[in-house]
């Protein structure tokens, strides 16, 4: 059992509507490099999850759809306003400003992972010109990297505010469906009813195992993606086998069971963590991460007994997450682990 | 039937072995961005397949394994030489100068697709000092873009004349098992062996779904590859479903098989057309690609007939091409059709 | 007298009032990076030498001139049609793709160093979707590399077909005074009444000492050039030292009687070498460039006595170049040498 | 008199000695690009001056200088680490990634604008592997941004603390000869004899009118900058007119009496300042630039007057800088203005 763990979301398998997808893609053979008839299909599946013929691309991962939605959004001289703990920021190796030479991230901090409103007049002040780069996107990260929501009302005020400033709104939703689930709000309500741009739609913590999408709900803020896509290397020849995992990932609901079952065992999860007066929750837990501080000891007594998760520097505590696959018996057996080295220590 | 195609290797689906792989890694949790065991046996069995402990890393895709191996290991004011035919110069939306800013592509005309030896010190004269770029790396396609294939022989006297003006050597192996089996020779002996520093090995048009390898033989002209993959959007998070296949497909000699298939049935495929006087095969047929000269209408009659194949204006002529999965009858329909059109026009 | 020389007009130095102005404009202080009177006052007198109110930038050289040009009116995954012999394919230690990462150069032949009028389609056909990069740019010489000229009407056609097929026009025309004064033309009917949306008009050339200026008259198709500027670290502090030179340049005349000097020196010394029978001009002598064939051992005879050209691989000949500054009896001394050496040589 | 002003040392004209050198390059035909005898001699006497055999290259401005070290010494998925205050960060339009795609900015804040000793430890940690850039070069800035000096102790042991990392050192020169002066230091003792790899070395702002020099004294850090110059449009034609001035500038002694003069006039005027209780000087006045606090009404009061100077969000003040020409009738002047209003007010 505990060989599954509280690592990452990153670390589980695909899950069976997706598989089933992927295998029964593997049909004879289709036109590559998107022109299938399984990449029209999922590309119209998703449109209508999202209640919208936007844009959609396909491509290998979150990295690539955040930066090619940067690179497409802005120019060289231009910024990219986020929260300090972006994923664009720490996790990326600084991919926005290879996928776009001379991009710039900027910082708009606030509280729970989320950005301040109101931070965007002081940026471009201090920005003076041409001395400094020309702030173009704010790109928000739904949910956010310590797991909070912003609500859409927060959206649409940071739309608001960005968008009267001559900016475009970006949102990272590597984990937008956990997002869906904890607000009860539909895609459409979470990202181009709300303002967004452009979104960088995550399935792989959510139970894929290949790809993120990418899509454009304002066409006029983008140009050839389907070039940027192809350029940096990102467009696969069998691309079915990109794609086709989305139709019955969508259509019979996995999406939002596996991101409910996630969301329910981390508040569980949370609960019982929260009993034991030594460990600080630190976020509120609204989807499938808590972050935590733990006593001295006690992670590395977790650790000896096989329970893998990290230590997560930049918000100061442990990072618990859980999966589309987590079970309530493992984090039964965590929390007894915990309270047995609680009596050890008493 | 005719739901096959000769249109490209690309448009074939997964072979039995590689998706048994891709299905067998779905088990539990596992650590991500490659550190988990099926990466690193993948690894091995490919090491071990080359004979030699080089650095591989798991991409998406063939551009990716191409610029990245030329990004590593030439400088911006750099150029790559290479045949007029290279799919980094034609078929890759001139992505070596999107990973790496100021690269320039040079040209060694040869036939059959063959770079042609002697050609470095007129390009490295024409250069002109800092005027030019400075050759830096050639790189050769195995087997060729026509689908002819480099012996051990031209491969090492490529690359020792490229080494004997300090330039590197690269191999685009998007099709390279099909030359091993071509020429009979082992893995080793048409890449590092031959003088080879940096592979792309190809996959997916040999039966795999994603990703291709990046072998680097020669770490003394590459840098922090790992760095690279991750900051171009190429590291994987689910990186066992990208390397497990690679383990099945190479131990069980799916790889030698699939590439034996395609490489006999286009042979098979163009003494059939060859027969036909109004047909000009244009290179010789070493692995499973031809390419001819169709007279007028032919085409469109077989378009018609529901057949799937492509024009190569650079090259002059129509392309068809073998999978891993072509059949004797899908060739001897098409041949029928030919046929029938013949005596039509007759 | 022999130290001047016929190697490039990059060789002579600043011609008086270019001189005057720029010690003149060493006086007191003033707001660096182009907020300074000087600079205004020099965007206003190039707006009136170009009868329009273009965007005026000044920056450091040629290549910046051409390579911003090109970043700031197409995207990465875009191509640039050039002949072949341009300066940027050529000279520029292909500089265009550093100052935009990813751009292709592609290019349209032609007699006379010219671009043929008809070649886009086939460009644009060949580059099959994605897979190539997207024509969006002609690029355009005045003067040609071989000292042609492109007339009103051969602009006009070209810049007509380039904005049919959805393109810009750039000019490169670090020797377009000369052009100017072979035509007897304007310039702006040289440039934008003839269709060129974006300028580098040089001036260093012909007798300034510092910088070019980038001149943007479709303002629709450019970009923050001012952010460009800075970016890529073309903003001098002391701006004035750039612009300031420009304006007794300009308004003293003496742009067109140093161009005026240069081509008729060139003339001059063309009818003078083409007397020789064994001498071969290779291409309409039209402003200050004489590319010849030279027997064996003229040349190096030329050199012992101190004379300095250039050979030019890419054309086939030598180049003898005239300046503003070029006199009379440099070239007589000239051609008594070679006088000299073919009377040895008989 | 007030045409004169404090706003920067940018606004400054070119001092004798350098013009003189200026006018006196105006002689004759040279080779361009560089291959003239007065590059090389100028080449020569900087040397001399660092009294080390380096490389040295004429570069268009500070930006370039900067950049192309960054660019040259490390890699696209590597950190520069610097003072939150430094220039590559807050004014150069994000030019460091532009030259380098993918490199990032990291920070080590310290009192007086200069990095802290021992914060490379940290930084390394955080980059947590490929998901953060590789840290590879420090930056640090001469004098720094608010005038104060490293000692060449507090060089040497930054400078041993990055080496000791496997990172290079990068000073930022724009103020050098300042610095120089004010620390009564040779300029080898605050660069290479105390670790420097690589030096911006500025002149612009010491009374050059154009141009700065970029210095490689390891020459293990660096590669071909020859073509890094050119293919950054950083190559100058007429290369004579950047680099002839320096040849007086710095045999004269000019460099040194620009330097004193612009450190003691700020020197008097920051003791003048000081004497008023209502300004607050912020750090301390080593070289030429004064920040400080004014009551509110004072700077508006002082600009009616036609006084020029700037605030400095990021340090939280007004900057009051001295050049090469001011006269200390300016500042008393300047001092009367602020009396005056003091006397109003109170």
């Amino acid at each position: 059992m505990k060989s599954k763990n509280f690592a990452s979301d990153n670390n589980a398998g695909i899950s069976p509507q997706a598989m089933r997808g992927l295998i029964e893609a593997n049909e004879g053979h289709v036109p590559a490099y998107g022109e299938d008839h399984q990449t029209t299909q999922a590309k119209e599946v998703i449109q209508q999850w999202l209640e919208t013929r936007a844009d959609v691309y396909f491509v290998t991962g979150g990295t690539a759809a955040n930066c090619l939605s940067i690179a497409s959004s802005i120019r060289s001289y231009q910024s990219v306003v986020c929260h300090p703990f972006a994923h664009i920021e720490n996790d990326e190796c600084h991919a926005p400003s290879f996928f776009k030479a001379g991009v710039q991230l900027r910082f708009a901090d606030g509280p729970n992972g989320k950005m301040k409103l109101g931070s965007l007049d002081g940026i471009i002040e201090s920005s003076h010109g041409v001395h400094g780069t020309l702030p173009g996107l704010i790109s928000i990260t739904q949910c956010t990297e310590v797991g909070t929501c912003y609500t859409p009302n927060e959206i649409k005020a940071l739309s608001n505010e960005a968008h009267q400033k001559g900016m475009h709104v970006h949102m990272d939703g590597a984990r937008f469906s956990n997002a869906c689930i904890s607000l009860a709000a539909s895609p459409a309500e979470l990202s181009w009813r709300s303002g967004v741009d452009l979104l960088s739609l995550g399935g792989v913590k959510n139970g894929l195992g290949f790809g993120e999408v990418l899509v454009v709900f304002n066409k006029e803020v983008s140009d050839r993606l389907d070039y940027r896509v192809k350029q940096s290397g990102q467009l696969m020849s069998k691309m079915r086998f990109l794609s086709a995992p989305w139709i019955g990932y969508l259509e019979s609901g996995e999406w939002k069971s596996n991101a409910q079952n996630a969301n329910e065992m981390a508040m569980i999860f949370s609960e019982k963590m929260d009993r034991f007066d030594f460990i600080k929750i630190l976020y509120p837990v609204e989807t499938n991460a808590i972050f935590c501080e733990m006593p001295e000891g006690l992670p590395e007594y977790l650790e000896k007994q096989g329970w893998n998760f990290y230590p997560f520097n930049k918000v100061g505590g442990w990072r618990l997450m859980t999966s589309w696959d987590s079970q309530i018996d493992e984090i039964e057996a965590f929390v007894q682990d915990v309270e047995f080295w609680a009596h050890k220590m008493s």
